[in-house]
């Protein structure tokens, strides 16, 4: 649709920087926070989109930032603001390596403040450029505080529901903050999940502030019921308990607010056959689960023909969960 | 211990009844219900203690009750006001059998008010008795409503967390009360529960109104969150992950305080290697977790002692989760 955005797709050069050492191509996936009925501690990563970091070491120690593309110029180059360099600045003070010298590409392959997770993909495919980089192959969890320092500075919150499935891949249970305990959760083989970013501006912060800091009890006890029921659809592979739990009665009446004909879209996803629709961390984007690729992408070309109708820019992904988490490309 | 309350153990005989055909005598469970961290949506069911209904056809339409015992005269005998009979009355109205003839005997093999679903015991081993009687072999999972209307009449209010697990037995998630939509979950084979009532009144309806109906969002998260890792730790059989998941920041703090020292039974149970420690249901009893048979003997027995001294009389119960729910006896 010719209102929609693009995203540049040519692949940056991996050659060796001057004066430096090798370089590596990380991607790491987008992700879908809440998941609904899972508010601050659900998300799960999805194949496409995601973003690019190249890293190379460079001979002089401290952090570079080279080029960002697909950000309109909205990120910072200065490595002191950047998510990535910031966090990737934090796990080598961490492990005593700051005499390295680190030169940074980021390439943005989604929409920022999408709902997405847009800094969580960013951060997390630096932390992994990084590992890669030494050599160090132990268990990527590891990163998550250094992941979630990043999305503290991008977001001014320190969550994980979208750093952890974006560095674990899967599904993931964020169980508790403090002290940090994060479950991986299983899920169907044949869940598809259908994404859509109208391209209208919803900030996390703001979409945070709007939600209600006092609730009622009996709200909270159908959430729970949902989210349990949720957790055991995964766990049993069934689907349709999944869909049936997929309900939020405490955030999205608010947050759909911002989003434009929010319900309008439900209706037409639960018609073309979706499992469930929501929205995708604090919005705007909405995705919905399906049992198979066909109805994602019907659902995906429904939605952005409404959306185009109503003059609203839109990107639409289909894609199955992404159980792998950032990748080395190429 | 001298101090300590016992119940009835000898066995009612099942003579045929004067003018009537054959009778059958039915236990079923007692249930812990919340289980700490699912307020109002999970509940299990255990081996001991439980209630007995002998039921037995006669020739006149209509139901009575020829005897209850254990209940030190507490329970009404008028079938009209009694929950076992009403439940049994509801599901006769509901195949259209009004012209069966039925005598009940209510034997309590358990305390009352002991927030171990002493009502939701007896009126599912009725209505199970009933299905037996009439030779029906179908999913006892249909008798649920009829178990729930008991509820509402012995509460206030129809809930199912104690009677869905009574009913099918094991673990149970009520996802959803409207509609209703339950849902059986697995768990570790090796855990054992140790139960301890103490002798203190908190009658159901108290319980539930000191319960405050407006919270904190951020306790919601922290609650939701804690039940989907149990109940991810009772499909992954990680009983260290449903040890740390089960804490309530919610009701546990405000019922804790109907019980004698709630925090110094915890702290005891937990240094004797329980894995989690908790109201059952709406208290006064509570309950732990352990790993093993001994862990929770030790466990009734240091508690029981605690309470004597305190001078409050103590029932104690160690078992296994009951999968078989409701089942005819001998």
């Amino acid at each position: 649709m010719e209102d929609n955005k693009t995203f540049e797709t040519t692949k940056p050069s991996l050659a060796p920087p001057s004066g430096g050492g090798g370089g590596v191509h990380v991607f790491a996936p987008a992700t879908v926070a809440n998941v609904v009925c899972g508010f601050d501690v659900l998300g799960f990563a999805v194949n496409e989109p995601g973003d690019e970091v190249i890293m190379r070491m460079t001979n002089k120690p401290g952090i570079t930032i080279s080029k960002i593309t697909g950000d309109d110029g909205r990120l910072p180059m200065d490595p002191a603001k950047n998510t990535v360099s910031v966090s990737v600045q934090h796990y080598l003070q961490s492990i005593g390596r700051t005499d390295i010298g680190l030169d940074i590409e980021l390439h943005k392959k989604m929409p920022i403040g999408s709902g997405l997770g847009s800094s969580s993909a960013s951060t997390v495919a630096g932390l992994f450029a990084i590992k890669t980089l030494l050599g160090d192959d132990s268990d990527a969890a590891k990163l998550l505080p250094f992941a979630m320092k990043g999305e503290e500075m991008a977001c001014g919150h320190g969550h994980a529901d979208n750093v952890a499935p974006a560095l674990l891949g899967g599904f993931v249970l964020i169980r508790s903050y403090d002290p940090l305990d994060v479950v991986r959760l299983p899920h169907p083989a044949g869940l598809w999940c259908a994404i859509v970013f109208p391209d209208v501006d919803v900030p996390t912060r703001e979409a945070r502030q709007i939600i209600r800091k006092n609730i009622q009890m009996k709200d909270a006890v159908t959430q729970w019921g949902n989210i349990a029921g949720l957790v055991s659809g995964l766990f049993m592979n069934d689907i349709d308990l999944i869909g049936r739990s997929m309900k939020d009665v405490l955030v999205e009446p608010v947050r759909s607010m911002l989003i434009p004909d929010f319900y309008k879209m439900r209706e037409m996803a639960m018609e073309l056959g979706a499992v469930s629709f929501g929205i995708s961390g604090s919005g705007p984007s909405v995705f919905a689960f399906t049992k198979d690729e066909d109805t994602a992408h019907r659902i995906t070309q429904k939605l952005q023909k409404h959306l185009t109708g109503l003059k609203i820019g839109s990107n639409g992904y289909v894609s199955t969960i992404n159980d792998a988490g950032p990748r080395v490309l190429g």
